[in-house]
């Protein structure tokens, strides 16, 4: 444990994220306004806004100022963000109820809300681009980073872990699919946020490696919290059903593993994490006191 | 009409663009096979690549080599592939045929072509930075393409027509909103294509802006002619089904200015296109041509 005051370092975080989430994308008054409004719901509707900070505690602890990763950072939300969206659809989750709101389709339509997902996609990864072409950021820093996120997201990653995990529903699976499933479904991402961050800030390979591997570990832990929540935690601070997982028969670590050994997993991996943060110094603080707050969470 | 061999060069570049496809796409055989044979069944599926051949023909325009726009012609399939497979979904136009074979999701499931199309669209926005990052193409022009694709594709352009051609189902359009899906939901993509592949290929301003007319003119002809094609073509040279549009009560030319105004319009606009290109020579001869056969095409 550390001084740091995490509370009040991510609420300020996640100040300047939904500022800039507003800036890049603004509501429309002309024929996209519908279109608008359903990307804008479920963009708004009130998440951590982990990859963001993640990004741009990446960036700061290379020495890269907050500018340098700000695209990046919103577009990991948009692209986090339409992933929800298209997991809570028929055919995929099927899901109502998402931090406490109707799931996007629920409101819009569930033509709109395919839509409003690949808008958000979209805009995700053309950020990046946007903001290069107008001088905001470096060119070829913004290139690397694009190639992280996008790999992290499509079907080497995020999409493929998606995948295999509507595949997997209702049936046994091994470690080797379960861990198929966590490292792609959720870890991807996350270790794409604090690796682009890094990329963007201009930190050496050695800074970027080390990085990557902080953002493996706590990407692992991260998930099996998250199946330890839906089995431990409380539907209300979560809002969204807890023992959904169980219902649905989902592979999840403590199906496979047990709870107490999710548990001890949780931790070594965010050991793991912290210890690859070792060669950091002050400049680190943000993301071992989140590694610690990823694990003791309760939503 | 000139002399050039318009059905020769599109076979040639066909397989050009067939080959480097497999090349970006290649089956896998671990987890994520089933994933990526969703993506293939479409991607594969026998289509005109009429976006990469654009894309290759505005590079070669402006004196660039096929090499520094393969990329960009390979993510522009890409991503309309995506299109198509989301378009086809139920609670979008719920379509079970596509170029005469069963839609995506009625062979994987909806879960699965919902991903398919995601993961296509990731892979196809996140290539042109794989492609600069390996060296592949200059990454200032890379950036400058993307940024131009991205948009095109997103909620200002393709997302955001289909968007509205949904909202308009069924109901009475007027010439405004008709023009607005026209030009987002095959418009936009269309004049991309050729942008940025004069991008791509390091044309000059005055070239690029010459070659957006051109794209600008063929494509709103090309989905003047398609709805035409809605109502006098056949449904086997086709590959779907005559007068779908208009059973489902959708916005076209045709229906809001009657058969005869829309041939106008059509050849008109081809016009238009070709006089963009009066400052080019016989390096544009393809476009040249391939605004005629837009014309005439009967599929």
């Amino acid at each position: 444990m550390n001084n740091f005051d995490l509370k009040s370092y991510l609420a300020e975080r996640r100040e300047l994220v939904e500022k800039a989430l507003a800036e890049f994308l603004p509501p429309a008054d002309d024929y996209g306004r519908n279109l608008l409004e359903a990307m804008r719901y479920s963009l708004f509707a009130g998440g951590k806004r982990l990859r963001p900070i993640l990004c741009l505690a990446g960036c700061e602890a290379v020495g890269g100022s907050l500018e340098q990763a700000m695209p990046a950072a919103v577009a990991l939300e948009m692209i986090h963000t339409y992933s929800l969206i298209h997991d809570d659809l028929p055919g995929m989750d099927d899901d109502d109820l998402r931090r406490g709101r109707p799931t996007n389709h629920k409101v819009f339509g569930v033509g709109m809300a395919v839509l409003a997902g690949d808008g958000l996609l979209n805009e995700g990864l053309g950020l990046l681009a946007m903001a290069a072409v107008s001088g905001r950021i470096d060119p070829v820093r913004a290139m690397a980073a694009l190639d992280v996120i996008a790999r992290a997201a499509g079907h080497r990653g995020m999409v493929g872990g998606q995948a295999m995990d509507i595949e997997s529903e209702g049936r046994a699976v091994d470690g080797g699919v379960l861990e198929y499933i966590h490292t792609h479904k959720t870890g991807a991402l996350l270790i794409a946020s604090v690796k682009s961050g890094a990329i963007l800030g201009g930190g050496d390979p050695e800074r970027v490696a080390a990085l990557e591997a902080y953002g493996r570990g706590i990407g692992l832990a991260f998930q099996i919290v998250d199946d330890i929540l839906d089995i431990e935690g409380d539907t209300a601070s979560l809002g969204k059903t807890v023992g959904a997982d169980q219902a649905r028969g989902k592979a999840t670590y403590p199906a496979v593993y047990g709870l107490d050994a999710a548990k001890a997993e949780a931790r070594r991996l965010i050991g793991e994490a912290l210890a690859a943060l070792n060669g950091f110094g002050g400049e680190a603080a943000p993301l071992r006191a989140i590694a610690d707050y990823l694990l003791t969470r309760k939503k």
